[in-house]
C-alpha cells in the first residue's frame, strides 16, 4: 500500500482539453491569464493549446496568439498537441520565432474504430505520419509525449486488448517518443483495470515515464486517479473544473458530452491530503478554478471549489468544549495581542487572529465587534457568536477596523449563522 | 492488491440521509415508491428512514407511515435511524405493531466538539443514554449499527484521534453493537486515511463488520470506497444521486450544505466494472436514480446517470472498421432473425436486435427504416447511419414496428447523430 509516489507532477489541461469542447470562444487574453496564473502558482507542466486546425476546433484558433502572450518561465514545461503534419509544421515555425511549445502530445487511439471515427484513418493509414511527426519533432529538439487513447476501452469497439497498448508502446518508444501517456478519452476506465494495466506496463518498461489521462465521464476520475498513484505513476493530467467534453477532434458526442477531465482541484486537494506532494497551494488552485468559472460563466464540475479544503489538517478552531467550561470566556471572539501588526497587511492580520483564537484570549475593553450582514436565526446576539472559520476581508488603517467572512454556531443551540462581522479597534 | 471482496452489501440510504437534508417534502408514496424500486432490483439493506423529531426533521414526519406501506421481504435488512430514547419508544412501538425495522443505527460523534454543536452534549452527557438505547434495542430482538461520526475528520474540532475510534469502538461492542459504522459525517476523509483507519480497525477487530459510510463533499467518495474495499470492506453506504446535504439533525450547514452522500448509481458502476459483485443490474439501478431525479425535479449528482454505463465488457457492437470493408452491408442496421419474438415484449426485443447487431445480418428486403427525430448534421441519409448505442422505446403490435433511440456515427465522416428511428417490418 505505500507504492504511492512522493511527488508528482499534474499537467493542466484546460487551456486544451479542457476548452476542447467548449461552446462559447474563450477570448485570448482570458485562455492567457488562466495559463499565467498556473504558471504563477507553481504549475510545471501546461497544456497550452492544440494545434488542430482552425475550422475543425475553432476555440484554438488564436493557439499562436495564446503561446506568444504567456509569460514562460525556464523551469514550466510547455505542451501542445500535434494532430498531423501540417499542425506541426506550425508549430516549429512559431519554434523558430522564440514562442513554441518545448513538448508536443502525438496521437493514435488504441482502438481502431475510434481512429476511424475519428482521424478517419486505418492503423496502417496513421502510423507511417505518425512516425513522421515523432521524427521530426524529435529532430527538432521536442519532447513527445506518445499519447494511446482509447487505452481502458472504448465506446464504439467495446474492450481494448492490452496487447494493443504494449504493441503501440514499444513503437512509440521505437520512433522516439520521450514519455507514454495512457488516455481514458472517454472514461471507461476503472481501478482495478488501471492497477493492472499500469502495473503491467511498469513492469515491462521500467524507467519510463508514463502519464495517465483520465476523464470523468463516470465519476472515477479520481479513484482512477488513486489506482494510478499505487502503482507509482508520478504523472498525472487533469483541468480545473473538470471541463473537458469532446475528446475527439471530429466532435462526436460520447456520452451525451459529458466526459469532462478529472478536476484538477480535487485532484490536488487529494494527493496533498494524503501527504503527496503536488509543489501547488490549495488555496491557490481552487482560487484559479474559481477565476476559470467566472471566465466560462457557470458552476464547474469541482468539489472542494464549493466545499472549500479540509481542514483537519489545520490549526484546530476554538473549541466548542473550552467555551463551555468557561462561559466567562464569552463573546468568544479574535483579539490580536500585537494589535498594530493587523494593520500591516492581510496575511500578518489574518495569522495573529488565528493566534488569537488559538490562545482562546479575551476580548479587550474597547474593541467593539459588530455583526453585519450575518443571516441568524433564533435571535442571535454578538454575545453567542463562535467563530469556526474566518477570513480577514479588508483591513482599513484610517478607520482601525476589519471586516471578516464568519462561519459561526452558538455553542448550546440550534443556530447556524454565515457572513460578515466587523470589528473596531480602540483608538 | 487483491484483497477486494467479491462480494458487497451496499446500504441504500436515500431515504434517510439522502433526504435528510432536502428542503422540499418528498410525498410520502414517492419514498415509498422509491424504496420498493430498491427492494425490487435487489438491495438487501435500506435506510428506510430516521425518527428523528419530527419538530426538528420535517421530511421525516411521516416515518411510520412509510414502514407501514413499503413491501418487506424476509432477505431485506430495513434500518432506522434513532438519535435518542424517545425516538426508540417509537420504533419499538412500530415493531410490535408489526411494521418496524430490523436493525438500528445508534449515532455517537468521535468529536466531542461536533457532539457537542450537534447534539448539545458532551462524551459523559452522551453515553449513558446512547448505552441504553443500544441495549434496550438488542432486548427487543434488533441488530444495533454503532455508529462513529466524524471519524475521520471534524469540520469543527479538526483531526480525530484514532484513539478515540478506537475507544468507542470497544465502547459499542461492549454494549452490544452487531457492527460498526465508521462514517465520514462531512466528507475530510482521504484515501492514505480511509486505507489507514480501516487496515487497523479491521486487524485490532476481527472478525467484526464494519461499514463505510463517505460523503462527496470533496469528490473523495468513490476514492476512499476504494480505499475501503482495499482493505477488504464489505459494507458500503451510499444515496442515489449523491443526496444528502446536510449531515447534522441541527442544521450547521458545514461546507455551505455540499456534502451527498457517496453516489449508489457511480459506486455500484465502479464496483460492478471491478468485478465486485453488488447483486445489483447497472441499469436498474441508474433507471432508479432517474426516478429519483424525476421525484427530486432536478438533475442530481450522479454521473452514470447521464453518461450511461460503460460497455467494454458489453458485447461488441458494429465495427466500423468492418463494415468499411464491406461496405455492401450498409446501412448497418438491426435485423432479428426471429422477427416474431420483437412483438413478444420489449426484452426480448432489446436481445433479439442485440444478437443482430452482433451477428451483422443485413437488412432483409422488405424492412424499412425511418428515421424521425434524429438531429443530423451533414446531410446524412439512412443508408449513413451506423448504430452505436439503441434502446427499443416501444413495439407496437399491431402496427409491427419499434421506435429505436439511437446514438450514431457515419463510418468515415465528420458525422454525429443521437435520436430516434422507427423500424417497419414486412407484415
Amino acid at each position: 500500500m505505500n507504492r504511492f509516489p512522493e511527488r508528482v507532477y499534474i499537467c493542466e489541461c484546460w487551456a486544451r482539453d479542457g476548452l476542447q469542447g467548449e461552446d462559447q470562444f474563450i477570448p485570448t487574453e482570458k485562455k492567457m491569464a488562466i495559463i499565467n496564473r498556473m504558471v504563477e502558482i507553481g504549475f510545471k507542466r501546461i497544456e497550452a493549446t492544440s494545434f488542430a486546425h482552425p475550422k475543425l476546433i475553432k476555440q484554438f484558433a488564436d493557439s499562436l496568439e495564446v503561446l506568444k502572450g504567456i509569460k514562460r518561465p525556464k523551469e514550466v514545461t510547455f505542451i501542445a498537441i500535434i494532430p498531423n503534419d501540417k499542425a506541426l509544421d506550425r508549430l516549429l515555425d512559431a519554434c523558430n520565432q522564440g514562442y513554441g511549445v518545448q513538448e508536443i502530445t502525438a496521437i493514435i487511439s488504441a482502438s481502431e474504430d475510434h481512429l476511424l471515427a475519428n482521424l478517419e484513418r486505418t492503423f496502417a493509414e496513421a502510423l507511417p505520419p505518425l512516425a513522421d511527426i515523432v521524427k521530426r519533432a524529435r529532430q527538432a529538439g521536442l519532447k513527445v509525449i506518445g499519447c494511446i487513447g482509447t487505452a481502458f476501452g472504448c465506446p464504439l469497439a467495446g474492450e481494448v486488448p492490452l496487447k494493443k497498448i504494449i504493441e503501440l508502446t514499444h513503437w512509440y518508444l521505437d520512433k522516439g517518443a520521450t514519455s507514454i501517456m495512457l488516455g481514458d478519452t472517454t472514461g471507461e476506465a476503472n481501478p482495478r483495470q488501471v492497477r493492472e494495466v499500469f502495473g503491467k506496463m511498469k513492469e515491462l518498461f521500467s524507467g519510463v515515464d508514463f502519464i495517465a489521462h483520465f476523464h470523468d465521464t463516470r465519476g472515477m476520475g479520481l479513484a482512477n486517479t488513486l489506482a494510478a498513484l499505487q502503482e507509482g505513476v508520478v504523472y498525472h493530467d487533469s483541468s480545473l473544473g473538470g471541463m473537458g467534453g469532446q475528446p475527439a477532434t471530429r466532435r462526436p458526442k460520447y456520452h451525451k458530452g459529458f466526459a469532462g477531465n478529472t478536476c484538477t482541484e480535487d485532484m490536488v486537494v487529494m494527493m496533498e491530503e494524503m501527504g503527496i506532494k503536488t509543489g501547488l497551494n490549495i488555496q491557490e488552485v481552487i482560487d484559479t478554478a474559481i477565476m476559470a468559472e467566472e471566465i466560462c460563466g457557470r458552476q464547474l464540475f469541482g468539489h472542494v471549489t464549493r466545499s472549500g479544503p479540509i481542514r483537519h489538517q489545520s490549526p484546530r478552531p476554538l473549541s466548542l468544549l473550552e467555551l463551555r467550561l468557561n462561559e466567562e470566556i464569552s463573546p468568544a471572539l479574535f483579539f490580536a495581542e500585537k494589535l498594530e501588526e493587523m494593520f500591516s497587511a492581510d496575511k500578518i492580520a489574518y495569522r495573529v487572529i488565528e493566534e488569537a483564537l488559538r490562545k482562546n484570549w479575551p476580548i479587550p475593553e474597547g474593541l467593539k465587534m459588530q455583526p453585519e450582514g450575518v443571516a441568524v436565526k433564533g435571535g442571535l446576539t454578538a454575545r453567542d457568536i463562535l467563530v469556526t472559520r474566518f477570513k480577514v476581508l479588508m483591513v482599513n488603517k484610517e478607520e482601525k477596523q476589519a471586516l471578516l467572512e464568519v462561519l459561526s454556531q452558538k455553542a448550546n443551540g440550534d443556530i447556524f449563522l454565515e457572513g460578515q462581522i466587523k470589528i473596531i479597534f480602540p483608538s
